[in-house]
């Protein structure tokens, strides 16, 4: 299937770009949900995302079991993906990570709210989860559904998550919009900390975020997600597509 | 005309210079003034400045109008740019960014001013054009030359403004000088953010300021300006000029 | 012998881990305890860790004594390793550096603690060593076994301690995890320094650093420590092992 | 003459290194005193530190004038070597810049000092010297010797002292001490902003400081200076020296 094969291609370049943009190490992953069973997704095997090729791509059912292991190992957190497929039609991609800027407001109890045009994706406020909650001391990864879905129900109707001394979770109606918005969450994190040391500030509006969000989703092809995504895939040396 | 390649040939590597010194990512945009028809401007078709080539770039009226586009999409915010022209005779360069230093400054209300002598073209004190107090709830972008035009009444006589939750614009008398306001002014949102850790400081004086940049405006051949556009040329991977 | 071979090559390419993760740079040595020989540990002779080769690797005695010089100079605070290997036979690996962000904690009595699942590692708290404390004003280095002692009683139980003014040492079981628990003292301690900003923060409680760590532990071959070895061999050019 | 081609070589590779290390960029210069005529010293042409040549390299009187032009142009700040020089035979080195860090202790009044042992050439407390205390308004620039001398009084009988709104200069017995200096005073800077993030600090007491810096200058060839020297040059791209 060119068109299965396309999106592997396309999950591929957002490991390496996740890993590039430095929103990923040697932890973290990226999911799409499979184009064709909805009940589906695809996901690499448990590997550092910079180093993951087509090869490691697996597929699994919304409850995380592999449909084709062949003796490849799936991520522990799988039903991050899975919860979020399950509870969402309309989340394509989920990015989960750790990226620097997000932990200081999954701990601190300071609203994460939007700074600039550019981050308006991520949502009036992001909500936090803390595995504390509901199940006590635990390891604080994500192992099972039932975690899985009580952060789910976190996420709401919002597009991300943080998850208190973990990281935080990005969902989007594609994988070039869950990839901008794991990195502009990471940009709007470290903005909003920095600026913070002055004081009270002028967040964007209710309003403004739905104007800007959606004139992203009315963009031409070549515009919004897609100008980013071509301009990260060159930064983290991405050959051209094919044909 | 040898000497509109030569502009052109510059224009490309302000664009490459701006991203390799983190002043642009895959937004944000630099012009130049035709040099024959003050009337027009060049500036790249709509592309992450990375990536601009010669065959990129464009030629607008001041009011936006592409006069050769031949299928390429202009940037949606040339009005910044036509607008600035239009109210300022001297202005032969503009650059507008995002640049992450410059964001705090544009919603805590906290007021940018020189730090050090480096960085005395952005003027006194750097003002702040917020969309919302004459177009309320807007997608935060300079979308027609009405907003153009108010923006450029916030630079009035001085080299630079902020854009609340959104960036800046830079202007110089030249690519040169525009290029290197632009990375200073970065710069300097860096250094004062941080200095004003421990309270209150001592900027440049109005005196000071003038005598940097009358010095600035006279250097010789090599010096000033030059010598660090050569800088950040090399930097930037880019070649020495022809002949 | 092919087991210690090995070792060495894993010892090398600590090295140059530690120094392309920042850990490191012109001063800092990772050393292994001898895997026959529970009385001596290997180490490089006095060398910028980058540029540590295999046949850099002297052995010594848990007293410092070299057993093999050859004309090589060893590093002046090898004692900081083996007090530590003489007081913990669980240890295998020791790492001493100059890490950036654990300096502020060793100086500010701010007490450094995990603030994300991936730096249990370095326990509930981390202990700081001041040599003022007892042998008064020195030049700070551990430059004896007295000293090396003093210091080993800081550490206690734990896997670090921060020495005032200086850095910290860090312990493991093997190799592996040194480097991990180096690399993410770091980055809990720039975490952290940039989540007190915001005030009173939630640390991992005790609960959940030994669940975490728990697992860590029992991690299956090519998860947990293997998976971020091996991401960070990739990124400081370590080609894969022979084999 | 070797010595002198072999010093020359050195005053290239610490113009690199300086570059490399982010403590100089476009503006900065560092220069050497002449080994056989005390009265003259050595410095490139007015040019960015990273693209200077041996061919680069001009002599001075300590007045500043230039003893073999040929067209070369000289570094307008040059008063700045020539002073230092002239006041305080022991200086071999001066380097002048602009490095990011020190900028925010020039300006606010907190006195910049060592916060660890490697950073303890910087001295026990570095001077501030203001232009306008002597001079009033002018560009910042010390462009003559009375500037010069004006500077070198702050100086006094320390290694370095700070500009206000302007940068830092640096002096050392050797290249290699006062380009040492140079990067640690920068890291010094940097780490002390962070830790007085959490209040009173514990700096290095004057006894640790005699005691450090008397180890470093008693080193045995390879060790202190010499070891950091060899990893910026390889951190520079810089071969390895010849025969």
């Amino acid at each position: 299937m060119a068109d299965l094969d396309a999106l592997i291609e396309d999950l591929v370049a957002a490991n390496r770009i996740l890993a590039n943009e430095n929103v990923v190490d040697a932890f973290g992953h990226v999911s799409v949900r499979h184009p064709v069973d909805a009940g589906r997704y695809l996901m690499s095997r448990a590997k550092s995302p910079e180093l993951v090729e087509s090869a490691d791509i697996m597929e699994f059912t919304l409850e995380g079991a592999p449909c084709n292991a062949d003796g490849r190992k799936p991520y522990l957190e799988r039903f991050i993906h899975g919860a979020l497929y399950e509870a969402r039609p309309d989340i394509q991609c989920v990015v989960h990570n750790h990226s620097r800027s997000v932990i200081p407001f999954g701990i601190s109890g300071e609203k994460l709210r939007p700074v600039m045009h550019s981050c308006a994706t991520i949502g009036h406020e992001v909500p936090v989860w803390d595995a504390q909650d509901a199940f006590g001391d635990t390891d604080l990864l994500i192992s099972d559904m039932l975690m899985g879905r009580d952060f789910a129900r976190v996420v709401g109707n919002g597009t991300c998550a943080l998850m208190r001394g973990h990281g935080c979770t990005v969902t989007g109606k594609s994988i070039r919009e869950a990839v901008y918005t794991a990195i502009y969450l990471e940009l709007n994190a470290e903005l909003q900390w920095k600026a913070s040391h002055f004081g009270k500030l002028k967040f964007l509006s209710p309003g403004e975020i739905e104007k800007i969000n959606s004139r992203l989703g009315q963009a031409r092809p070549g515009e919004g997600y897609d100008r980013s995504w071509e301009y990260w895939r060159r930064r983290a040396g991405i050959a051209s597509k094919r044909g």
